[in-house]
């Protein structure tokens, strides 16, 4: 219990990321710990993505004798000269030429080949010929594809199965390769359980060691995982020396508690040393970074996020080290930001995004942030670093993303930035099962949000379902105010009914808007910019209700999902949302509005951008409709068609 | 043996590529070989690099109950409200606070936590604290990562090691994906023997089935291989029909002579149906695409060029067909060519390219170009091509070059263009090892190929050594005429000894240039443009020997160790090349001339280029001058030394 370690050290210093770098490679040069590195033979069959440990040359030549290229006959090239159509020579087997099979090789003192097609047999042992030959021709020579000794493989790269037939063309069945790294990694915290098992309150799934071993993998690491050690140093110490023989990277991960930090930390500087232990870097930055008995020993915080970062900082590259692979294995890609980001002053800032092209320019938008964050990390298609020094970047400015995708995936990609809609990702799903399946990203920043980028150039299209007050119609107004630099047209998509989403049996009794008054009543709200909130705001004016008065107003969620996630758990009583999250959530649901979602679309991208007209033509698919119109509360009656085109 | 099979079908018509794919992705759709798709459960651990067979969706939320992010205690903000640093608030333990670890459930009744480093101990029960506290503050909201159900993986989508944090966050341990397609290997062929085995003269290794198992692994499929099949098509029909029932996709390799791809057309159209026999591509034209049984039965030519290029074509599509998965698997880069290539008019050329980027373009270069070739494919980068309907493509013309590696290898590239020497390779693998290795890419094009190609903005560098006959002296005059519009630095590299290798023992007598006349001798030539001919050229003009009278004088290599490989074997008695080749190849050696061959760097990428720099500096590296010494017949003190500036 955390009371009992009130007088615990818990102000990290946290030293600069490339101070930590520099400190702690320093470190690993003086232990050596690659010296433990070994090398071994495998079969060529098995070589695709090991590290070659020497360089490889052509043990012998390919061919390794001249051979025939073509069916047909061996000659010398000089008994062919005259020939004519109408002044044939005639050749004799034996003498003149004898039959040689691809591959062959050419019998000493014949030098060229004629193909089996352009003879003419007279009787058993003559050919007849026509014309005369090139000297050589038909014939591979010795040492055409590979001239042994030739180098075939360099040392320290990356095998490929391209390379293996010229491996295998030169005679080698083996190659020695660097041993994989032992990468061990101890989990550490009382409340986990496995994958897969049911957590109950105060559990924790324990998926770092899973998810880690992975990437250990992906890096040329081998690894292996240890069953979960409570939170206590003892075990902990004891769990650490035993694994240290059969390792050759240690990784502590630390549980969810901050204490294990400590432990782990305390544990590494009894038995060995800790060199680092706070990187201003974030997330990440109660990273440890030590070594026990010459072998690096790393203390890597719990959060997912954080995990990955300090895996990717300080974890590749000694697996990389130790494999001496210079290969490089990453693309980058220069990109402007699509909105503007803070980040705090004194730490480098590691920040995943997802990445399209737009009009020419790769726009980088950050996925949700937090340490703690998965699905982010599978959303992402690579990560940017904001400096220490910086306190963010402002929309538009330039960063170099580090990919984890092909680049080729983030330019098949379509943004459409605005409002949060579920049926949006059964249309991500629909274009995805395309051939050349084109990545659908939505970026949830609400309706007027979507509108704004689309202005700027960060988006192809925007998702909308904004009410004009006055005249009762939906986007036309709000897209003349917000997009005035060019002509837009306005696609639907769905009718949707909005309203108040409650637990099953509506404990607290909610019939209009006005029943969220009083009774304790706890509401979830959207956030400003969209168009469910300016909906809600719009029947709070027409009730008379003033929103101080509701208790959670200013409690902000960001899609309906999540709301429907929190009424369902009980953690607020009711949340405004459309019908279909409800119904997805089990929840029970007042209706209040049907409204229409539309999509607006840059009139220059349709017919001139490929993509786009596929979105836009599967939108009168019947199977998508089929689909959307199943989850409920949705009405696909007008989806495809052109509502208006403004500007 | 060849002379049985006179009356066989030799020309084949072939049809256009586009009509090739389009007739037997139409039978593939008639005889639905994908209906043998299955799919299987995994464990997550497992999944990297498997196709999701189904839209994968939480399980449950995470957090799955709204925790604390920090270890503290959990309030009502309500209560904090009011606090400040002169009037702090006392909060009881049970009624107004409770004790959590990060990770915690926080208990009803509870909105918020304050860390532990904020709060001051006043007795056993009570804290005090001096400021209020936001609603929410350090609290992780159920579903703040995932909202169950929410998507986690789309269908077809290959699924990644970061991928696996939210499936095992979100209550998953397995995924449902689609089985590997199972792909038989028939090697064909009686004169194959074993990877690894030496060779007799009319042997070939089988080396194919290796490689494609390799690549059909990348691909997503599940290769095995059977032992090869002598050429007889009884024998091939009886191994077709036992290994079809256990594989998805047959293929037959076809042996090296012509016959056996008959074997298998017409073994094919025996028990199943030949749908195409025959595409406009080279290389690969004589592929047989055909069904037995309701499976793709696939022949494919034997040399390893032509192996890939429809495996490529014809095979990976099935299998990612068959794996369902629309992920792009590929990048593309929009290059330029750095030479003129012919093709044949009437056949789509698959032509494979080293692609490097000068000044601000990708330049491609092709490989050695031929259907045996083996090296050419593990040094390409990428492969282009040539459409049917072209007879080839000038120097400069733009191309799309499918990369098969990353973009950013291709990037880190220096191109060196001109004459060959061993010693290039050498400083290759020096550049290579150094961290973020440096690629040198060598194109022997003769030392006057090599400024030409400086001269145009096609390479980094040319290596040269062109006697200036009237002065004596390398490179500066051949540079003054061949580069008009720029300055160029010229560094020293080696010096060289060039002459006549001959075979131990020197069977033809040979000690100086006049000896290649008479006796039979046959002479291998380098090629017209190479420094090593225009020496050759010079020394005969200077002995007043006509060209004419030596045998072979037209035969041309393009490397010293093809030479010194022809001569090694008896091919040739004689050919014109540098010592250290000779001394590879333990051959004996005349030696004639000592040059110097050097290297040609336009002066605006020095100082500029930080990849240029890099290598200049290694060339006064002693650790390579020692390599380079060892091998024996090279001058290394002046390397390094800048020589000469010119224009």
């Amino acid at each position: 219990m955390v009371q009992d370690d009130f007088e615990r050290n818990y102000f990290l210093k946290d030293i600069p990321l490339q101070a930590a770098q520099d400190k702690y490679n320093n470190h690993l040069n003086e232990i050596k710990f690659t010296d433990a590195r070994t090398t071994e033979r495998v079969a060529i069959n098995d070589s695709v993505g090991r590290v070659s440990s020497e360089s490889v040359f052509a043990k012998i030549s390919s061919p390794h004798v001249t051979t025939s290229a073509m069916d047909g006959i061996a000659i010398k090239y000089g008994s062919s000269i005259g020939a004519t159509e109408t002044r044939p020579i005639t050749l004799y087997e034996g003498s003149d030429f004898v039959w040689v099979d691809t591959g062959d090789p050419i019998p000493d003192g014949f030098d060229s080949v004629i193909m089996i097609e352009d003879l003419e047999r007279s009787t058993g042992n003559e050919v007849v010929i026509r014309s005369p030959v090139a000297p050589y021709q038909h014939v591979r020579k010795i040492a055409e594809d590979i001239a042994a000794p030739e180098l075939l493989i360099q040392k320290g790269a990356v095998i490929r199965s391209l390379d293996l037939a010229c491996l295998g063309a030169s005679g080698l069945s083996e190659v020695e390769v660097i041993s994989h790294p032992k990468i061990c990694f101890i989990p550490t915290g009382t409340e986990l359980v496995k994958i897969g098992q049911t957590p109950k309150a105060g559990q924790i799934i324990e998926f770092n060691s899973v998810f880690m071993s992975a990437l250990v993998a992906d890096w040329g690491g081998e690894a292996f995982v240890i069953d979960p050690v409570p939170d206590d140093p003892v075990l902990l110490e004891k769990a650490v020396l035993e694994v240290l023989n059969n390792c050759d990277i240690l990784v502590v991960i630390a549980g969810s508690s901050a204490g294990s930090e400590d432990f782990t930390s305390s544990v590494i500087n009894k038995v060995g040393e800790v060199v680092v232990h706070g990187v201003a870097i974030r997330p990440g930055h109660p990273v440890i970074l030590g070594s026990v008995s010459g072998k690096p020993v790393m203390g890597m915080p719990g959060y997912p996020s954080s995990a990955l970062v300090t895996a990717e900082l300080f974890l590749k590259p000694m697996i990389l080290n130790f494999l001496s692979s210079n290969q490089i294995v990453s693309d980058t890609l220069e990109s402007v930001m699509g909105k503007k980001i803070s980040s705090p002053l004194g730490e480098e800032e590691f920040l995943r995004v997802v990445v399209g092209s737009v009009d020419g320019s790769y726009i980088a938008n950050p996925t949700t942030r937090g340490a703690a964050m998965t699905l982010s990390i599978a959303k992402s298609d690579g990560v940017i670093s904001i400096p220490a020094s910086s306190e963010g970047l402002e929309e538009g400015a330039k960063v170099r993303v580090f990919l984890n995708r092909q680049r080729s995936e983030v330019t098949n990609t379509l943004l459409i930035s605005g409002s949060h809609d579920i049926a949006l990702d059964i249309l991500a799903s629909e274009l995805t099962s395309l051939q050349n399946g084109i990545r659908l990203i939505s970026s949830s920043v609400g309706s007027v949000g979507g509108l704004l980028s689309l202005s700027k150039g960060f988006a192809h299209m925007a998702g909308t379902h904004l009410l004009d007050e006055d005249t009762g119609e939906y986007n036309v107004s709000a897209i003349k105010r917000h997009i005035t630099n060019e002509k837009v047209h306005i696609y639907d998509f769905v009718g949707r009914t909005q309203g108040i989403m409650v637990q099953k049996g509506n404990p607290k009794g909610i019939k209009e808007v006005k029943d969220l008054l009083g009774n304790g009543t706890k509401f979830l709200n959207r956030q400003r910019g969209s168009g469910t909130r300016v909906l809600f705001d719009f029947l709070l004016k027409q009730s008379g209700i003033d929103s101080e008065n509701i208790i959670g107003y200013d409690n902000e969620e960001y899609t309906h999902w999540n709301v429907a996630a929190a009424v369902s758990s009980g953690f607020v009583d009711a949340g405004m949302g459309i019908m279909a999250a409800a119904l997805a959530s089990d929840l029970e649901f007042i209706p209040l509005e049907n409204e229409r979602y539309q999509i607006a679309v840059p009139s220059k991208f349709i017919g001139s951008m490929e993509n786009v007209d596929i979105l836009l033509e599967s939108l009168l698919s019947e199977n998508l409709r089929e689909q959307i119109d199943a989850l409920g509360g949705y009405d696909v009656s007008l989806m495809g068609n052109v509502a208006a085109i403004v500007g």
